[in-house]
């Protein structure tokens, strides 16, 4: 699945918000989709700006002019999960509609031991019957403002890195809050063509956000693990929300019809939006991805996943518990493998070598453009010093520990004013981070010392169990009665205690004996020394790639569209079928399928259909499609994005992509990457004669 | 399980005869166990060898005096499984008993797609249906003798440590060979002591064995992954093979013969080839275990299970023809961790420094023993040197590459005299390589295609992708790719043509075309030059250990045992529970026990009983003996060892070490470190009531 998660865990960030592993996106397929930098001589390819879109391409290729209305429509009917995902809304009340894989993460914190939402499935019966979410940001995109132009004036040239870093930081977090105080919107400046363009973005919150239905993972995710990146498919990866204000359903006044037809060729549109692609980015920092991250994190991933994998085997509570972590690290570890496969490929970089030559001759010729040279120095002397970071951040995994983490820093923060923070700390985004910080979902001590055990034992790995710091956090123990002490000892669990500390500020964190806070503060400063480093790092890139960006717009025009940035984007192409080692693998698989592949698996897992499917099996129309295949531009954090045919109805959400959009055979055809979608028509169907959900299907159809 | 195998997988030794990881051993805990370098503080501690038993000990402590004559019958009926492994003669006809998990490697090899004797069992009804194995090497020990002094004759002080190592290499050649002439029987010179000891083995091979008896993998390894190294278990983890000369059963004099009897707190003793400890390392070298070269070889474990998993997914077969590979990998990696685990207790290391601080103190202050706290700081620098060779070989998974590998080398060796090969070229180790080299055992080109990818990219992310070697080893493919060619083009497959090969020698093998003898001729040449650094860090390594175990009997007297090096050796101690936070463990299991834990786990996997058990139950004497415990010093290599009683006669059958033999517990309660065995008590009545062995249970009570 090419999972929601959109922020990028190199250096720093590896402990996230919402405390998952984050996925790069599926890097290397899309790079290799790239034929230059920033501008597509692919076909239909491309990731583009709501507003800065293709129009003349559409008009040309396709004969297609979306109005204006069409297109608010779209942009205003599309959903981000803050969480890490895309939407829609479907309905006039608030019905939402994303991947059950998306939801996933709060199937699992709206289940306990005996009642596993994830597995078994839910349907509310009446709207008193939704459940709340217990920590769900939804944002629907209302406007897009340039703001280059403050943000570059903010940077004087005579600053160093870390001078210009903080100033850049600063003027985002001032227009930020400006807008958020204007307009009661959340504002997010964003960077775009790697530092050459910043847009401020503003979106409605919606933070009360119930379930509505969900069927049971055997069909959701039907051939698991070992089908996912796969093609054909046949799984109803959905699931439904609702987002309410004042305890009564939003009224939405954008939202998608379901479509009654899926057509072969006919083109449709994704609203999504793709976490993270790095099309920009130089053979030298590529390099570093292929020879030294990449490799690096898949050693991360694989210890995550034996770690959880060990876990689980200690009971079935035990495994529900760590189910909704284990799916995100295997989908992880088998995306980036693909990414790491692909650039391995010698062809892959040989390709690349030869147009940054040429593009570097070209420039060296030209007297207005020679001084940008030095931009392709500057991101390789980056690599250098990005190489040296790797691994030194003393980051460990856990809730809790993010928890405490966050308290810390956030009294520290908080002495200061809000442009001069840490950039998550601003107030502008004070009510998204406690969002997060007092949700009430579950979490579990088993699973939390198992976390944390592992990540002091590799912790004392990385940095040598005689490493001063290692010694304090150790405290004499080993790694395993350690983690046991920490997660025991912490009251951090308890989320009235939690608002105690944040309310008590400075004074309440300082003075709190919780093991837990007294570790964040323990590795804190050594943490923030490695992070600030790297955002120095990043600042140097940022002007390097601002350059080359410039470099490009010269050579190339500028009817392009940036690296993805978790932010919305509209991708198009026909729904068409491809070949694959001489068979034409067709668009569409149907609902009569997925019986066929349960027999032709011996309905061994995981191709077992779930009951309700046989049950319902002679009713259903086995001829509706089920899975569908397109050739738009995805990535990472378009799952669960609508598919919407010319007329702007959902013909299908996204949810996967094929192993050869990650995969170095893609280099070889193009023509077999495709984005894989759930058909709005099986929806429908499994709705009504699966999961008798009358009351929905009758708002649906409204 | 403390699995069968014995060799390390330090440095160039990444690629073995046997085509499997290798596991170190069960490292910390037996470090753990051992309060000084060498000498036993801890009652029952130690792995005595055959000649120099603790005889004075025994007697004092247990009043037990072993006759000549009930030593050499426990010797004479102990078998080798040269693959890695104990075993041991039961009858006067061949009969071997040994574990379920030491023969899988042949189990797997005897199956096909549609036939499963590792999971199935197997029965053979009379002699004609006993199954030959491909290449087993079974070695019974006859004879050791001291040859100290023509080894140390051999190396002059004034050698480099280059000259040195070719030297006694050569001197333990000759050795060998002019044994095997005079004898006809393998010879082998082992290193004791870090090298201050040599002794001559002399073994009597057999090579023609069949595979008699075997259980379900289902109550074979009842508990899974899972319990494994966990106690109270249910495991009847025998089967039993046996060995023939002239395609007659083999005539046996001195075998072991069933007790009757099991007793709580008596006395016990193991006989076996533990493979590997290093209790007399130094505080250095346990550094560059713990923060170098295990986390380095914990990512390669976790990379390979992970590798063989996905493997499996691709189907029922593939999942057949892992298994083997997984469950050793998993083994290793569950051991390590527990190792690696207790390392990084700070205590361990505290403890440690103090007692080598201690003696380098009193050593300073001796005029005789002075000169020797050099010792220490060489085996430092050699640690360094090993650090900085870590990763460095262009090693290569698979058993195709691992056949080219042989070829390539055997050619270009035998071209020199035999003393002057590299070690496994010797002559008098010719017939036991060619056993390996001709073995007709499966190859299944899916599953090596898999692991050779997983080898190429390896290499690629080790060196980067544009080391030289790297772009030669890929010849402008994708690893997967490559692999692809390399397997598919391979003849290797065929023993006739490995044959072929060998008898043409060198000229015959550097005109082969065959793409993985080219692969194997492209990187052995680097391979070579880091093997030989690291022979040459070995011998600088043996030097000083000599030189410390000058010391240690210089300080602690001569009654002590050397290191493991997977020879026979013998452990000792009581039957007995333990304690667990604050439960009492039983000494013993029962098989009624094994129906009680399949119905506490709901019967599901790995806890799932054989049909063939249910059927029998009723016949069964529900209290008979299971499982049982006892304070022996074991580790991985003894598995299969059989457990005797004063009398001489078998109780049980070793297979597993309990997880507080291998964690940083131990320090804290040595009293909780437990081996673990399958009584024989269970298993007469399992082969009379269960498998209905009427031919066997004759033979075996004769």
């Amino acid at each position: 699945m090419i999972r929601q998660i959109a922020l990028t865990v190199r250096g720093w960030r590896s402990n996230t918000r919402a405390v998952k592993i984050l996925m790069l996106g599926a890097l290397a397929g899309a790079m290799l989709a790239s034929g230059a930098y920033l501008r597509p001589t692919v076909a239909d390819e491309g990731m583009w700006l709501f507003n800065d879109l293709p129009l003349a391409y559409l008009k040309e290729k396709y004969d297609f002019e979306p109005s204006p209305g069409w297109t608010e429509n779209l942009m205003k009917a599309s959903v981000r999960f803050n969480s890490g995902g895309s939407a829609s809304f479907v309905s006039a009340d608030g019905l939402v509609l994303t991947n059950h894989h998306v939801g996933a993460d709060t199937l699992h914190k709206l289940s306990e031991a005996g009642r596993n939402l994830y597995d078994d499935g839910f349907l509310a019966a009446s709207l008193e019957d939704e459940l709340r979410a217990p920590d769900l940001e939804l944002n629907q995109l209302v406007s897009i403002e340039d703001v280059t132009d403050k943000i570059q004036a903010a940077v004087q040239s005579n600053m160093t890195a870390a001078e210009a870093s903080r100033a850049r930081q600063a003027a985002m977090s001032v227009i930020e809050n400006e807008s958020l105080e204007k307009t009661g919107l959340r504002s997010d400046v964003i960077t775009l063509y790697g530092g050459a363009k910043y847009h401020l973005y503003r979106y409605k919150r919606y933070t009360d956000v119930r379930l509505v239905w969900s069927p049971e993972s055997a069909i959701a995710f039907f051939g698991g693990d070992a089908d996912n990146f796969e093609y054909p498919r046949y799984c109803l990866d959905v699931c439904l929300f609702r987002v309410y204000e004042n305890d009564r359903p939003a009224k939405i006044e954008h939202y998608l019809k379901f479509s009654t037809t899926l057509k072969n060729e006919e083109l449709v549109f994704v609203s999504g939006n793709p976490g993270s692609t790095n099309r920009i980015y130089t053979v030298a920092a590529l390099k570093h991805l292929r020879d030294t991250w990449l490799p690096y994190f898949m050693n991360y991933l694989r210890r995550q996943e034996i770690m959880l994998q060990q876990f689980g085997l200690e009971g079935e509570e035990q495994t529900r518990r760590a189910k909704d972590d284990l799916f995100s690290i295997q989908n992880s570890r088998k995306a980036v493998h693909g990414e790491l496969s692909g650039m391995q490929d010698p062809e892959f970089f040989k390709a690349k070598r030869q147009r940054e030559a040429a593009l570097l001759q070209r420039i060296k010729e030209d007297p207005q453009l020679r001084t940008h040279a030095v931009a392709w120095d500057k991101i390789a002397a980056a690599q250098n010093r990005r190489a040296a970071l790797q691994g030194m951040s003393p980051s460990i995994n856990g809730r809790l520990f993010n928890l405490a983490e966050t308290l810390v820093r956030m009294a520290e923060e908080d002495a200061k004013p809000s442009p001069e923070r840490l950039r998550e700390f601003r107030d502008s985004n004070r009510e998204s981070l406690e969002q997060d910080l007092f949700s009430t979902a579950p979490i579990y001590a088993d699973l939390e010392q198992a976390k944390l055990a592992d990540s002091l034992a590799r912790m004392a790995e990385r940095f040598g169990g005689d490493y001063p710091l290692v010694r304090k956090v150790l405290s004499g123990k080993s790694p395993q009665d350690r983690a046991a002490a920490l997660v025991q000892g912490s009251k951090l669990f308890d989320v009235d205690y939690r608002r105690a500390l944040a309310k008590g500020g400075k004074s309440a964190i300082d003075e709190s004996q919780d093991p837990m806070l007294i570790l964040a503060r323990l590795v804190d400063p050594r943490a923030r020394e490695i992070r600030k480093e790297f955002e120095e790092i990043q600042e140097v890139e940022r002007q390097a790639y601002a350059q080359i960006a410039e470099v490009l717009f010269a050579e190339e025009g500028t009817a392009s569209y940036p690296d993805a940035t978790f932010t919305l984007r509209l991708a198009f192409g026909p729904v068409r079928g491809y070949q694959e080692g001489g068979r034409s693998i067709a668009a569409w698989t149907t609902l009569g399928g997925a019986f066929e592949s349960e027999a032709a698996h011996g309905a061994r897992e995981p191709w077992k259909l779930p009951e309700s499917w046989h049950k319902a099996k002679s009713k259903l129309n086995l001829e509706t499609p089920f899975n569908f295949v397109c050739t738009a531009d995805i990535i990472g954090g378009n799952s669960g994005s609508p598919v919407v045919n010319r007329a702007g109805e959902l013909v299908g959400v996204i949810f996967d992509g094929n192993i050869q959009s990650l995969a170095a055979d893609y280099m070889y055809s193009a023509e077999q990457a495709r984005a894989v979608s759930v058909a709005s028509l099986a929806v429908m169907e499994a709705l009504q004669k699966v999961y008798g959900a009358e009351r929905i299907v009758k708002e649906l159809t409204k």
